[in-house]
């Protein structure tokens, strides 16, 4: 299986730089293992299997046999994604060392947006714009740096539309390490302005995402980019693990409970998948009961090709060029689709996507019910669990957690056309009687 | 005392109105006081005193007598600013109703930046762009938004040039209540989207901050605003209570301790007065050691009249017309200000303000060394810092605590100019190595 346009070269020529010498502590973090072939590998800035291409996921030698004790060590731990440092591929003093500690985000009651929405059965709210840099970026981020640090990068970097640009600039920041991160060159000032305020370098590539993302995949394989550590390439499978935090603090949230239904965002599918991987390892810990539960993966109309594939019932993704306001998800080619496929029917869950104007009603509806003002990819999740409700595919009489990735502020555009004041005054009493607001 | 321009008329029609009859449950509340003359008062929808016009506060039952109990319960309590519940104007279920639950946010240890402003005693900045709406404000409205409850309020409401706006916004959208905010109708779009995202009613009134003000002043005087509680307004004393959660978080988060040294910003000059009243009910409630503490205040050049009263050493504060960056600071008629001056005198502070062009240089010198994106009032806090090292007033060998009150996010405007790409290149190599970046 060949990621994300990836040519074989480069995923065979880098383990042999820098992976096999190196001696690592990262916690529970025993191995690397192909997720198609069970290929093991030692624990390096390798991200795919040198026998048949499949993604590496971390293998863990994970606490047993004392459910009762691990879950007071959790409860005990920080407020933060480092209070399951046990489960994650991280040294155990992770919390001293200078990062930004993510996570441990409000999951939000909201029975006000469950009455718009005819749920009955409890509705909550995972808001990850929360989060230091105001997306679920800085969890994953926040792992890949403690992998570069046990590498010994001394620069972190990414290929980028924005969001995650500024979460790789700021840990470095924070962790005193130099960054170098690859954007478009004709992204949004503002975008611009957030990814190059933490001081790093930052470097337009005249070209679309897809052209930055291969640029990145030939300095990986380039003296140039000896000692980088590119948080969504080369430590991929160690980034990867942070979206697992996600799944385990809504059980731990929710009072160490599975929710019955969960509605994640699709960008490259990636987190959707881990927070599966999450909620399976919570139960083979004994930390949460084994019970049944659907995941439900969401899309843009404008970018849906998993959402696609799942309604035509095919097992194989056919890549689309994205053309959507939600583009923290406009991933066109996603490289675990096939994984999300399997996950949403598997788990009784499904795939659905909604419009650009869906998207904006629906930030709109979770703003006006519940204070929650999110980002694109928040109207997307939103917007899809009324659709299936309304289609009857979603269970509204069943306990549902829904994920808010990012903030409303990084996508004002989304909703600028459509939002403004109620009316315009003259500053006096009467003025304000004529405008009929009381 | 005058207090913010409004007329005595106003501040003795209020509590006629509706204050006397309701019996309200607002925890450890027992009545309101006047600041300048003593009068009491009870607990009611009123913000200045009918006999002297000085501004009203409230006064406690607080528990005593059994310090490390009260510090269990704290420590026992959520991580939000309700784990302070016994020492605010709120009822004992307060985290049990809709709000946002803000507060509990990061102090973060500054060793990066210590080392670049020669800080050798320790160097924190807590930092407030973690709360719900991303400012401080979500702290103060959610007493106010107690407060309204237990009045029977049904509109919250509030005079605001943006964050403001949002906060209430977003606070009443969650509590179940309507909103209706007052804006000069000429904000940027981006402040209008933001305050308006919530749905509730938002108003632009043709003319200035301060005709905004005086408009919501009569409008509380009249049949029109029966019902409506203005957060900075009719319910000030309660809102203002909510500063001093910044007090209590910090001394917490050291370990129940007081920091040598706090940095605080001035806007109005209510969130300084009230986190020295914090710190100092700490001491008397036995939950830190009393020991000498200073507090300095932070404006910018542009809107800097209690600075200049210091430097001066007037006791009167001369009004200013503000142009600065600093939007969320400047007041130029901050009604505290004289409190101000008093608690930098007696705390053996100061006040000290900086330009415009240093308040850029310091967001990006927080950013590039802490990865915190500040708001232009931290630039404010964060460059008066280094200004008063420099000039031997701040002491570099002991603890000091600098305050963030917003986010980046909210000021890009701010930094745009000067924050862009390191270069532009071709998805090439060669391209690559030219730019001179390895």
């Amino acid at each position: 299986m060949r990621r994300e346009g990836l040519a074989p070269m480069s995923v065979l020529s880098a383990p042999t730089t820098s992976a096999s010498a190196v001696s690592v502590d990262l916690g529970p973090a025993s191995a690397l293992s192909c997720r198609e072939c069970g290929q093991r590998y030692p624990l390096g800035p390798i991200f795919a299997c040198a026998e048949c291409f499949g993604p590496l996921e971390i293998a863990y030698d994970l606490p047993t046999g004392d459910p009762e004790g691990l879950r007071s060590r959790i409860e005990a731990g920080p407020a933060s994604i480092w209070r399951y440092s046990e489960l994650l591929p991280v040294p155990a003093d992770v919390a001293t060392k200078p990062n930004l500690n993510p996570g441990w985000t409000p999951l939000v009651r909201a029975d006000r947006l469950a009455a718009e929405l005819g749920v009955t059965g409890g509705l909550w709210v995972k808001d990850d714009s929360g989060n230091p840099t105001h997306s679920f970026k800085d969890r994953v981020v926040a792992n890949a740096l403690e992998a570069a640090r046990a590498f010994g990068f001394t620069t972190l970097s990414c290929s980028s539309t924005g969001n995650l640009a500024g979460a790789v600039g700021a840990a470095a920041a924070r962790a005193g390490l130099r960054s170098c991160v690859f954007i478009p060159h004709d992204l949004e000032q503002g975008k611009v302005v957030m990814a190059a305020v933490y001081g790093g370098d930052l470097v337009g590539i005249e070209g679309s995402y897809d052209d930055v993302n291969r640029f990145c995949s030939e300095l990986i394989g380039d003296p140039a980019g000896e000692g980088w550590g590119f948080v969504n390439v080369n430590l991929r499978p160690y980034y990867a693990e942070g979206s697992k935090t996600l799944a385990f603090e809504i059980c731990e949230q929710l009072g160490w409970r599975i929710p019955d239904q969960l509605v994640v965002p699709i960008a490259s599918g990636s987190q959707l998948t881990k927070i599966d991987k999450g909620i399976r390892e919570l139960i083979s810990l004994g930390l949460v009961e084994d019970r049944p539960y659907r995941i439900f993966g969401a899309q843009a109309e404008g970018c849906s090709p998993v959402s696609r594939a799942f309604k035509d019932g095919h097992d194989v993704i056919r890549p689309v060029k994205p053309d959507t306001i939600a583009k923290s998800l406009a991933i066109g080619n996603p490289a675990d689709g096939p994984y999300v496929l399997d996950i949403a029917r598997r788990t009784g869950g499904a795939v659905e996507d909604v419009t650009d104007a869906q998207v904006v009603d629906a930030i709109k509806l979770l703003a006006r019910t519940e204070g929650i003002f999110a980002e694109t990819a928040g109207g997307v999740t939103v917007g899809v669990t009324r659709k299936l409700i309304e289609a009857g595919v979603l269970d509204p009489t069943l306990t549902t957690v829904v994920l808010n990735t990012g903030d409303g502020l990084k996508t004002l555009d989304a909703v600028a056309p459509t939002t403004g004041p109620t009316a315009i005054i003259r500053p006096d009493l009467d003025a304000f009687r004529e405008a009929g607001l009381v």
